[in-house]
């Protein structure tokens, strides 16, 4: 059944992802709202192009989500596609070696803000709707389409919208590619991720920044008192210190811990890869799960007093750190976010004003990687790749997935067609092209897949 | 024989002093370069005006030097007045109430960069000599004057240009009005400054940033790791645990902290001046004795990962600090910025690639408070404030006065016309207008006074 993608509806559907990629839809900068809203005009006009019907944006208390669906008959499962089509910022700008929102190919990649985390993945099913329906006039299932503006800044809109539009958006099951391969040849299915809760910590000590010898000595150092928070937070071990932090946290079976130990994980072509002297996992856990199935606290980011060039003498009156929590199940992000916040409070010297803000979280997610959804997707990969596809727990946060669970009460296939190594969220990020095109490929074949799977119809 | 200024001297003398403080001298930022020697001109034209000879602006190899003197007679004592025209960067500008280089009167106060450290208070030396040629046509003694352009950065050219000019800035005592009064209406005399050492550490973990889901938990975190470092510089009591630090510290006498006891200094009016809620010094030391009389660590700067509004999940691949040591006698900073050096190196995670870079240094500086020359500065208090000065240490650090008294074998008068609450290298910096008045009365009376000091002719 499947066909190969002829080499100019490629060039047209690479042209419609670098149209996208030059859309600077960064969520969390006020200043682009403009931009944001026009990345959602785009991804309506390639959905319509594609021929899904009922094509609208949506508008949300913040940025608006795009809806499309096809039906073919109310009897044949009917999958929902999730995407998002904002990226986060760019900086630092410096770092890239093409500027971000002018997609560049170089050896095979396509380099850009947004390349591989999400817009380059939700268009393969996209462009899998456009390539079937122009080869076989119809779709063997019902599909809907939300691809969301808010997803970088943790969808603060996402849930009320799904339960205000529950019964538009009844299906039987949802897809999402917003994850990375195993390996650039190797598929993986997620049954697993973390969760999150970030946290930023701002200190005031003086009222104003001070000279630090006149004021030093006497005055406290609100950068010195923050770096003895933040040592606090974790132990030699790298294990948080947080009091009632590990309380929910399931442990990895030894089963699956031995499905782990089968992948063939290379800690040190990992290590490599990613340029750092050692790995610091968890202690009594390997780097793999680590990252994947067991929960951190990382530094996101820290500022306080002068940063330029040369040295300047002052005793800073601020010091700010953001902070984040990945979670893994049962972990609730709420009461890690609470515990964290009490923790911080608690430590911190009484010489300092402490404020503790709570910015975005999101659950931990898993399913029972035997659903028939994702014998579902591992067909799909089958069929494209001629290989079993990896089934592993991923590292990082799609709190939605959680909220589709809870509110629509889909089971989910989370689909990859990225690599971990393609730097999103960082400088240079990129998604392979011929990622793209098996990507396309893979969702035609799950779409007829998921069509044949009789135990997910309604 | 004192004359008080008249209304029309004091408006001129107030705008030259408004003429310099619009000129952007930071001696940090390359791209002043041109800022910096414009404001050498201006004050080689005020020099010239006040009637000063042998104007002249003197390169090395970073920014130049002014210099004027004034002969009177070779037998009478000779004075070699030393100040600084560079300035400390403005940031944050966001802090200023008026704009940093516009000055700006409010309450008696001249609020611009410079104001208080140093232009308000070397011009009152300027406009002593400006005063009393006019008043008097001539001086009681000989004069010389060292304007420098880099004393923000560490004056890393003055001692090479004392000692090229050895015989030229010959001379019988050293003039620097860079401190703090003791209180608004209390001059002081100081007899010991600390000194200096500032280094910057750069941490390093991958090669790009990462994102922190997918990396979290396997590499290393250069921002926790720097906390970590940051942490373990100085104990709960705020002593400092570098190994070797406290091993050439001479202790304050019973006498000085006696002496330092009678001065009246009230801990809780200092505390709320800066809107701190509570005060660290050092254990086993109170405020005063803290910051002005121990040796001290503070962090000057913190920057890691990402820093702007919102969560970014950044797993940041670098982290800096900004730290320094206020050194007393008879602490070197070259070997505390290396007992710094070997310190964070060893401390710091293996996972790290760990670069300390040494910035500047001074040597801290002490003198008997008995000498001559403080004798004459406390009979020019006296004049101009019918009252005893305080005689203290100061906590900052002037590095070139140890350099003055090595290489020109010079004894030194600090006698400042400035106040500690003038934030200064701060948002908001100012001078009192009053004390810019008062200054230049003393400076007049402390001329006459080291004119009649026959120990310290030559």
């Amino acid at each position: 059944m499947s066909h190969t993608l002829t080499e100019s509806r490629k060039a047209t559907y690479l042209e419609d992802l670098k149209t996208l990629l030059r859309i600077p839809s960064v969520s969390t900068d006020p200043n682009r709202k403009d931009e944001v809203k026009r990345c959602a005009d785009e991804v309506a006009r390639q959905m319509k192009e594609a021929g899904l019907q009922e094509v609208e944006i949506i508008s949300t208390p913040g940025h608006p989500v795009v809806y499309g669906e096809y039906k073919t008959d109310p009897d044949a499962p009917t999958a929902l596609v999730y995407g998002h089509y904002d990226v986060q910022p760019e900086d630092p700008i410096e770092l890239w070696t093409s500027p971000p929102f002018e997609p560049t190919l170089r050896d095979g990649k396509l380099f850009a803000r947004g390349a591989t985390d999400d817009k380059g993945q939700f268009l393969c099913h996209i462009k899998a709707v456009a390539s079937m329906l122009e080869e076989e006039k119809t779709l063997p299932l019902n599909l809907k389409f939300i691809i969301e503006g808010e997803e970088e800044i943790g969808s603060p809109h996402l849930a009320p919208f799904l339960e205000a539009h529950k019964e538009k958006l009844a299906a039987d099951v949802l897809v999402v590619s917003d994850s990375a391969m195993y390996a650039p040849d190797q598929p993986s299915i997620v049954y697993g991720l973390r969760g999150l809760a970030y946290l930023q910590i701002d200190l005031k000590g003086a009222d104003s920044d001070l000279h630090s010898g006149v004021f030093g000595g006497a005055v406290p150092n609100p950068a010195l008192e923050l770096a003895r928070i933040l040592a606090q937070l974790k132990d030699q071990d790298e294990k948080v210190t947080v009091p009632g932090f590990y309380d929910k946290v399931e442990d990895m079976s030894v089963q699956e811990r031995q499905a782990y130990a089968a992948l063939g994980f290379d800690p040190e072509e990992f290590r490599a890869g990613v340029g750092v002297k050692q790995l610091t996992p968890e202690k009594g856990y390997n780097a793999l799960e680590g990252r994947t199935a067991r929960p951190t606290l990382e530094v996101n980011g820290l500022l306080s007093g002068y940063t330029g060039e040369g040295a300047k003498t002052v005793l800073p009156a601020k010091a700010m750190a953001k902070i984040s929590c990945r979670l893994v199940p049962n972990q609730e992000p709420d009461e890690i976010a609470r515990l964290l916040e009490a923790h911080i409070q608690k430590i911190c010297h009484p010489s300092m004003e402490c404020k503790v803000t709570r910015m975005h979280g999101g659950h931990p997610w898993i399913t029972p990687p035997d659903h028939p959804a994702l014998e579902a997707a591992a067909e799909a990969v089958r069929a494209v790749f001629n290989k079993e596809p990896v089934r592993i727990r991923e590292g990082g946060s799609i709190p939605i997935v959680i909220d589709f669970q809870k509110i629509l009460g889909l089971p989910g296939i989370l689909l990859g067609y990225g690599l971990n190594d393609e730097n999103l969220h960082a400088p240079n990020e990129h998604f392979r092209v011929e990622n793209f095109y098996k990507g396309i490929e893979i969702s035609k074949e799950l779409f007829r897949a998921l069509a044949k799977s009789q135990s997910l119809a309604g």
